[in-house]
């Protein structure tokens, strides 16, 4: 008998916000993506909410158009690292590039952020979707999509290396003999491959979860396969359910084609929540806040997911540009998605960009609208879990406070915590070191 | 009138210590380099005692003849990020490697933990001694020790310029107009040096602090040249106040020679503070500590500052052997002194070994006699401030129940913060953003 699916919750805590402009509604404090105080009272709501998981997304390109966010906000290690000191059952997900950083750097401190925290660390592996990041990193030229995917693939099998350096019971630490830990547990892992060379071993011990849980964030072909390879949860940017179970069923197909066990490899859509008391209350809300964007900077936003194209050279009351094949470098996923959309609904470019500035999709409405959303997706197999994003103040709050309960009286979200690790409450089994004998008992 | 010179202190927290054997101590707890709760109790213990800082020191490269705390530490900034959530007042330094990481990535990290301590951050600018942190890192060669200090020189000025990226007052955050930011006051670095070709602007904003202090802890004559110019503290390793003096006054007048003012360079001596009721007491404990080691691990330990050189070949009663130049490229200060000692003092290498292995120095006795030597050294100039380092349980505790008040009595020392900014403690002004134009009223 198949054990019971649990839902699995996590927010993505994005400071002034996901969107161009939402920093300007009242209930928005400008200052929230360098806030302390912000993201430790998130942080503490979402694990009030028994949340799986806080998520940090990340970017390494900034320009005068980038989103307020993107401008001035926390680097994930180092904010996870914080939070980890002030929460107890709460995982901590940071998003982190695998084009721009060296792989014993972010063995380490994701190991070292897992000890700290006592086995919640997870680590999103992207592959930097924006041009601009290699000028900030000595790079002549961006990795083309397909090189960057290849680069990632060998990357993460370092990192994974890395981690299994000593064994679990490497550390003897015996007082008495002197001995503090057994070289015979203790392993080098002298990796040379077509893009990395790296000894090891790693100078920290296994942690709490052996490796830190890993999260993948690509929607394209190649990324859909790191995911299926690599990865053990997903997050993913559907709207409509029909795509997500598409998507769902593709991703454990290729698990499970790879020889793992599909349930081991969760799905987390992002959702943008709105609550009302009535479903006009919620419509209200998301206009309030698409109301405070100009229309300039709709088009930057848009912009910024198609290599920072600029949108306002085309007359913006006509039906959205034919790009062709642009944007396919960068988010492809999302830019495939919205010239998918732009067609289906027809939209005109103004449209469109009000559309990407103010992110909505359809989990607007009364607390039970939203649950029934929720469990939809959940019990059709669109989604594992969910990542909410805040399009509008207090997303988060509404959510745990009217939202969450109803979940839980249905049976299909937990009342408390199953463990303390971020392992324990996704259901994801500690993998064994590639190093460690097994020894079957007769 | 010259303002009043105010002792300044530190602790290196260090786990199971800084020493081979230390942890088979039956007070040390044997994975306190891996503990959070070492480290909060640590902080928490100086931050009680007034002190400026934490320090967190590094490594990149481990065998299995490193030292315990080596093999299985926290990462220095994701441990501080953690601190930073738990403490108020004292600041953060953390040691980083110029020689394998990207200015970009480690200018980001800092300027987050300095928005995240409210200004306690700080820098310590290492170049990597071991030879063996290449391979872990995809480089075929270490650099020469002369080149490794031409890299950190560069690094620094760009990870300064990337501090410099935002003006303090660029985020207008105007809800009414809906401007976020002006974009007069964001800056592109577009560096283009010998080593590193970075862009820019980076993607935070200056911090509470303009710049995280920066500290630096080479001895050599490049180390000491690189601190003149960059740093704004020193950690250094001097045993005797006569070397210490001479170090001293050659830093202050290198500043002083590149145009800075010498009292905004502050000295910090490392030292191994053990306290007894009598001498006597105190002796015993730096005995009880230096017998837990056994002669193996002591020629280890000083292997590891010779390039893991073995030291097992050499006759164990006879002097110190002769090494020639053997050393220079690793911890130059650090193998010049031992070698100095060991000539100056006879020792055979059993007997310099076992000193290597358990740092002892001179700040051995009671509270009172303790308090003497630090007030002469810092009275005549041998030092601004000491990091203590931890050679027998409970130093810290011991220090700052102990010594500390007769500090304080004496009026050499602080009895609440002036400040709660790192930079605000140890009397350094926050450096001008590069980019502002200085607007003078008549
Ligand atoms: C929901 C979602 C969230 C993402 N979050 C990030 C992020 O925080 N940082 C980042 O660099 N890329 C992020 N990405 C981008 C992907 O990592 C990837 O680089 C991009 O989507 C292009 O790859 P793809 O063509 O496989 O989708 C995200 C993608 C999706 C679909
Ligand atoms: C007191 C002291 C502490 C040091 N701490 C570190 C450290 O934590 N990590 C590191 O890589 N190097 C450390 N170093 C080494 C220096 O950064 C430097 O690499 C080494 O001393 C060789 O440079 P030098 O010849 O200029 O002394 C330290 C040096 C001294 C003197």
């Amino acid at each position: 008998m198949a054990k019971q699916r649990k839902l699995k919750l996590g927010v993505n805590i994005s400071g002034v916000g996901n969107s161009m402009s939402v920093w300007r509604h009242p209930d928005v404090s400008t200052d929230a993506s360098v806030s302390l105080d912000y993201y430790r009272q998130q942080a503490l709501k979402a694990e009030s909410g028994k949340f799986d998981l806080v998520f940090i997304a990340d970017g390494l390109y900034i320009n005068e158009k980038s989103n307020p966010h993107f401008l001035n906000r926390f680097e994930p290690l180092t904010i996870l690292s914080a939070l980890a000191a002030v929460t107890s059952q709460i995982g901590l997900v940071a998003t982190l590039s695998t084009s721009y950083s060296e792989p014993f750097t972010v063995a380490r401190q994701f190991s070292s952020l897992d000890h700290i925290s006592g086995g919640r660390a997870g680590w999103n592996v992207v592959t930097s979707p924006l041009e601009g990041s290699a000028k900030n990193f000595g790079k002549g030229e961006h990795p083309a999509h397909e090189l960057r995917y290849r680069i990632a693939e060998e990357y993460v099998q370092v990192v994974k290396g890395l981690w299994d350096s000593w064994e679990d019971d490497a550390f003897v630490r015996d007082k008495e003999s002197g001995v503090f830990f057994d070289p015979g547990k203790l392993h080098t892992l002298n990796h040379k491959g077509e893009f990395f060379s790296v000894q090891g071993p790693l100078n920290i011990g296994r942690s709490r979860q052996g490796h830190p849980v890993v999260f993948q964030a690509g929607a394209s072909e190649s990324g859909r396969d790191l995911a299926a390879r690599t990865a053990e949860a997903i997050y993913t940017g559907h709207e409509l359910i029909e795509e997500a179970k598409l998507f769902y069923q593709d991703i454990k197909q290729r698990a499970a084609a790879y020889g793992r066990n599909p349930e081991e490899v969760l799905i987390f859509p992002g959702i943008n929540p709105i609550i009302g008391r009535t479903q006009e209350e919620a419509e209200l809300k998301y206009q309030e806040v698409a109301n405070l964007v100009t229309i300039q900077s709709a088009l930057d936003y848009l912009g910024r997911y198609f290599e920072h194209h600029d949108f306002s050279q085309y007359p913006l009351d006509e039906p959205f540009p034919d790009l062709g094949d642009f944007g396919a470098n960068s988010f492809r996923g999302t830019t495939d998605r919205i010239k998918r959309e732009a067609k289906e609904l027809n939209l005109t470019l103004r449209q469109a960009a009000i559309r990407a500035a103010t992110p909505r999709g359809n989990f607007i409405g009364t607390p039970e609208a939203v649950a029934d959303l929720v469990e939809q997706w959940f019990k059709e197999e669109a989604a594992d879990g969910f990542v909410i994003r805040t399009t509008v103040p207090r997303a988060l709050d509404d959510f745990v406070d009217l939202v969450v309960p109803i979940l839980q009286e249905r049976g299909i979200y937990r009342t408390e915590y199953e463990a303390d690790t971020l392992r324990g409450n996704l259901g994801i089994p500690i993998p064994a070191n590639r190093y460690t004998k097994v020894t079957i008992a007769n």
